[in-house]
């Protein structure tokens, strides 16, 4: 074959639910050359970005680390690793990713239970309550931030639930962590899993993750063993964790003092996930959050300004992105095409029951910036003019404006 | 925490068993800015990195795309896709990469049966025919090179014995693609993954994978659902894939022409991969395997002219990479230690059996070239010196370079 030419990606702003834009820091870290896999950089390497993650998760525990894959990798890790065939996990679903958690667990063979609440709601704690009392669960699994519904629910109440009834808490903060309030050790949260790709500023593609003693030692106590050494009569250490790749013990003892070799580790993606943490422990979580909540008001405001209906519940939204419905008569994904192909901005389609009726716009990471705010609504305002909607007053740029100068 | 400084990364020349250096035309790809996960340029670049990766794998396979994670991710989502509980599978293992097939195929459940030879061996192919009459499994899962032991396996003799017996044969050859002869369609091999990290030149954490159509086609028959809908009723279609992450019928769809949305790519390791595989295009795989076998021979000679002894079979020697025998009274860390200290240049240790006594001295992707051959064997008979080894003649750098005179 003759092989394509080289990498010559377009321009584009990416103002949906994530991925976003990369900060170029980010992108020029990822440029650095490789060392050895044991190599005494490398060891120091990857114990700066564990430190720089137990800022980001606001955590003391040791076992802060990366899993080498996608946000996704992490989540199924963190439930491969803490459930056992036949274990009771109950699930709060607000949207698609709470879904997700149901799939995975049952995927993992736990018995799965679910407290439901409609599209565009959070769930409420006495719900869970009652669902912990009646289904006795080894763990609650729930997202943080749903950007299905933008809705972000509230944790602290669900680790005390959980603390009370002894019951293990996982937390999914992918879409939320750097830019909604977030804090591992103060709620009480056992086990919390990420990725780089949405208010961290960075590529899909590592999963920062946390694990509290309690939840270190359950899963250090089941079975692990070194390759090819069966371990069946082991049977007092639980049964064998179902995946290798995804073994949270056997990756502890590689982040570890022991540094027991266990997959090559993705080191550009140790630089990206450290480069990522560097950036937000700078700038400071608090003022990370506050700056997501700042461009995120603006963004409202803004798509009020253009006279957009916000989806769900505003008082629970995530700072970092919004849905809004998409105007009767206007076709949605002709509005998305005119913004990638005139304007080099794209946002995000939906899923689900919203598929087709709402867009999600979002104002994360490196986006989570003025002008990107202001250039996103004026081009939407454009581009909605032409589909014959009336912009009236200061439009979108004009109602975002007031936010920056309030 | 006050936030640690920039990453600066000591310069080194990776030439052990991998990861090694990587070719400085793959970090600047992955230094580009991310464009949406369902942008016409994304499913450009994956279309094209597909077609690239069939060149590289010598297959006609549609089914022929990268996982996300370090290339035991592909081998996990090999196994744990087309294997069930209590399906029969059959290991060939000379080496530590093998006990890992055996490893992971427990974890999926299956029955595990091996055929087993001494460190430093590969299996002969009347044995495997013998044993998979024995066992009659579903599938042969053998590793191609083993990196532990540095021997390549012959495959084109058992691709024939699988077919003759309709049994499935899945090849790990992360340490052998692009630097050793392969060949996917004319050997006869249903599923093969790679990595990027050894003969490709590029970063762990991405794994390139190819299936052929009989091994898609039973993957895509096993129960796959959307996210929070059981299929236990679905009894026909075997038992669900027990990853989500790693599920291929879920990933083929998401490369496929329905793009279903599954995880987010890590574009960045997309481009990578792409940019490894436009580099072997380009200088052509024979070429690639020409250069690879050149070099690990003028390292094999120069290893000689140091009057080190080569471990195990050098007639079934992998091209890129060689294990020499730690001489009597010199402390193989101690020489490791000075290579990195004084020379910036990391040669590995090795696992199990051989554990202490090999080092392994690796050849391959950018590091298969002329200097880096030389600078290394330069450096280590400074290091032997240095420990009081007598080197005669021409050394390392003499012999090497009759290897490249001739």
């Amino acid at each position: 074959m003759v092989p394509p030419g080289e990498l010559s990606v377009p321009p584009r702003l990416l103002m949906g639910p994530g991925p976003i834009t990369v900060d170029p820091r980010v992108l020029r870290a990822m440029s650095a050359q490789l060392v050895g896999q044991f190599d005494p950089f490398m060891t120091a390497t990857m114990n700066e970005t564990m430190a720089l993650y137990r800022e980001v998760f606001r955590t003391a525990n040791e076992q802060t680390f990366l899993v080498d894959g996608t946000s996704r990798a992490g989540i199924e890790a963190a439930l491969v690793s803490l459930l056992e065939p036949g274990d009771r996990v109950l699930v709060p679903v607000f949207g698609r990713f709470g879904a997700l958690l149901t799939e995975i667990a049952a995927r993992c063979g736990a018995e799965v239970h679910t407290v439901e609440v409609p599209w565009g709601e959070v769930v409420r704690a006495e719900a869970v309550e009652e669902a912990v009392v009646r289904v006795r669960p080894k763990l609650v699994a729930v997202v943080q931030g749903d950007t299905s519904t933008t809705m972000c629910q509230p944790l602290a109440e669900l680790g005390e639930i959980c603390r009370r009834h002894d019951v293990l808490l996982y937390c999914d903060a992918t879409a939320s962590l750097g830019g909604n309030p977030f804090e591992t050790d103060a709620w009480g949260i056992d086990v919390v899993t990420a990725g780089l790709q949405k208010c961290l500023g960075g590529p899909s593609g590592s999963a920062p993750i946390t694990l509290s003693p309690r939840a270190a030692a359950l899963i250090e106590g089941r079975t692990h063993v070194e390759a090819g050494i069966r371990a069946d009569d082991d049977a007092d250490r639980g049964t064998r964790i179902a995946s290798n790749y995804l073994d949270l013990a056997q990756i502890m003892e590689y982040w570890g003092p022991r540094r027991l070799n266990h997959h090559t580790e993705a080191a550009t993606m140790l630089y990206a996930a450290r480069e990522c943490a560097r950036l937000l422990v700078e700038e400071g979580l608090d003022a990370a959050v506050a700056r997501h909540d700042l461009h995120g008001r603006a963004m409202l405001a803004g798509v009020g300004g253009l006279g957009l209906q916000v989806f769900g519940d505003v008082a629970h939204k995530m700072t970092n992105v919004v849905a809004v419905h998409i105007p009767d008569g206007v076709p949605g994904e002709g509005v998305r095409e005119a913004l990638l192909t005139d304007f080099g901005i794209e946002i995000g389609t939906s899923f689900g029951p919203l598929h087709g009726r709402v867009w999600r716009i979002g104002t994360m990471g490196f986006n989570a910036r003025r002008d990107a705010v202001l250039t996103t609504l004026a081009a939407l305002e454009q581009v909605l003019r032409s589909y014959g909607v009336r912009v009236t007053g200061g439009g979108g740029v004009g109602a975002a404006r007031e936010v920056y100068a309030s």
